[in-house]
């Protein structure tokens, strides 16, 4: 059996060099409720990203034999103070065949399984049946890739809806992958669902995918635009990924607006109406800035998937989990802009591409 | 029965004219349940200069015969929208003496009560006795003005805290008359307390009063203040009445340091310590900025007595009245920095002192 592997590794040094490497590991056999598997397919998601190459400066990427480097500011060093030294390997999740297991799934042999739990960019992953997800016989392993972060992103975003009694939510950007899953499952389940895109070709897009309330940031309308959909919908809940700058302080601003059209007198405190905005990225990683105009009565915080999933009831998850499964080529489907083989994902004019965080842009790495 | 009173009221026109006057009222007699108190005293507290002011620039603030004016700008008539036109009393709570009363009540004629309800700012005030608490016999006027905002905004605090499953508290800014009752709560109930002050004085008074951990927050050492204060008490929530700036980020940033030094491995959302900041008043109505170095759990959200009230038990609300009148010569005394009538606070040099929001400054109207 073939256990050698090769890892993709993140590392930071004390005198602050990023670097990438490719690791040979051997792997141990496979145990009782456990899989080797061969990583055939796995997503660059802007959480990989951040491991990948934390607040190093991409100006200094240097290619240094078999590995990439470059510089973390000095700025940016006290916040990786806890990963200096260590030797990270890197991918939250992905897919393949399993070419060997424990005496207990032996009958897995030949099989795909979608994959959820780091050190994904691999040749080689041992993983736990628990963190997997069975493929149907003859699945693509790109379809399985991305069964995990987006999809139980998304129905994590209803659960919380649900959860917290809001009953229509705000995305912002929307036209991601994640955005597009969302607007299949608030269709399924007759959610008002308000998407905050950044161009008319995400316009588009979204009501190519039969998406009714799509607002365009970059439009001269977009304040009314907004205000709108949020009053057709009742959205008290949003969820942006962009976290810095104004977007989440723009979108409790105008829930209360439209709040406020509801109240019989004036109020200083504002409505009583809870406007709450999650934060669940950064793509701006600059502050967030939050212009009070909203009362008294809001909320603004992070959410994390791993949090979610640690909090949340097992049935509830699992449930979830078994809807993507049912559902991975339609409603969970994602899209990929280009193919790279692990070798390419160190390749300075690749990772020019696959780090551009621009939206609709999806990389895929295939070992 | 002398049932005609003069209450200050504030309007705002549609063409951007801030009024505010004395309007002469005729109240009706209290019926059952109702008393009919003679103000003797009513604080100003930053709650209640909303109402007064509201946006309006100061600089253009102008004496018309019995009456002050000043211009609203242009940009802050939008959210004014829902007062225009409307005579509104001001004045959030009082005390003063009993001069009439229900028939049910007619035993309390004479006696002093604290009242809680707005249009405190006045000679007479019709008032349910549900609103009031009774002083006991011979108690102040002044000592009864302010026993509903401060007082039951600090025992919010505590209650929040206990509520949402923190052990201590970060304040900022600690020296108010509200800071100061939190100090006496904290210390009585064992909580510990990190008091964020503005300068050496500051710092005096709240040890003068006992209090263990005050930071200053013009010091040099702040951060590092701050962080060790959190550190000792394992604060993972804070109070912020400043509500602009960086108050509140800076102060979740110091808990997620404390959170880190826990931590046994790198982890790039940051620690799964809930880090919650409410921001409890707008002293500072500038833009809130979180520099979100504090991973992702993390939340932060408007706090207001009102609405704590509503929700909250109304055993628990009771028990806090009761303590409150226990102990309002002690735990909730207030300090005035001056005592003003009626008239005066339309006096432009007393409206220049009494709107400066300095902390420990703090005016009482004797009608």
């Amino acid at each position: 059996m073939d256990r050698d592997s090769l890892e993709l590794r993140s590392t930071i040094t004390a005198d602050g060099l990023l670097r990438l490497h490719l690791e040979p590991t051997r792997l141990p056999e496979p145990g009782p409720g456990q899989l080797l598997v061969r990583v055939e397919a796995a997503p660059v998601n802007p959480s990989d990203l951040g491991l990948m190459f934390g607040p190093a400066d991409m100006d200094s990427l240097t290619v240094e034999g078999q590995a990439l480097t470059a510089r973390v500011p000095d700025r940016a060093m006290p916040a990786m103070r806890a990963r200096i030294g260590q030797s990270l390997p890197v991918g939250n999740e992905g897919a393949g065949t399993v070419v060997a297991a424990g005496a207990d799934l032996a009958h897995l042999v030949g099989r795909r399984v979608a994959m959820f739990g780091g050190a994904m960019y691999a040749r080689l992953r041992l993983i736990a049946m628990t963190d997997c997800i069975l493929l149907p016989e003859g699945a693509e392993a790109a379809d399985g890739a991305a069964l995990f972060v987006n999809p139980l992103t998304a129905l994590g975003f209803v659960q919380t809806m649900r959860d917290e009694a809001h009953s229509a939510i705000v995305h912002a950007p929307a036209a991601s992958n994640l955005g597009q899953m969302l607007v299949r499952i608030c269709q399924d389940e007759g959610i008002g669902l308000v998407n905050i895109v950044r161009s008319p070709d995400q316009v588009a897009l979204l009501r190519g995918l039969g998406a009714t309330h799509v607002v365009d940031s970059s439009a001269d309308s977009f304040a009314d635009d907004l205000r709108e959909a949020i009053a057709d919908t009742g959205a008290t809940l949003s969820f942006d990924a962009i976290g810095g700058g104004e977007m989440t302080s723009t979108v409790l601003n105008a829930m209360e607006a439209v709040a406020a059209r509801s109240m019989t007198g004036y109020d200083r405190y504002g409505s009583a109406v809870l406007k709450q905005g999650y934060v669940y990225g950064g793509l701006d990683t600059g502050p967030t800035v939050l212009r009070r105009g909203f009362g008294f009565s809001w909320a603004v915080g992070g959410w994390l998937l791993f949090h979610f999933l640690q909090r949340a009831d097992p049935a509830t998850v699992q449930a979830m989990r078994e809807r993507v499964a049912r559902q991975m080529t339609t409603t969970f489907a994602s899209h990929y802009t280009a193919r790279i083989t692990l070798a390419q994902a160190l390749d300075p004019a690749v990772v020019a591409a696959y780090t551009r965080k621009s939206t609709g842009e999806k990389y895929l790495i295939t070992p």
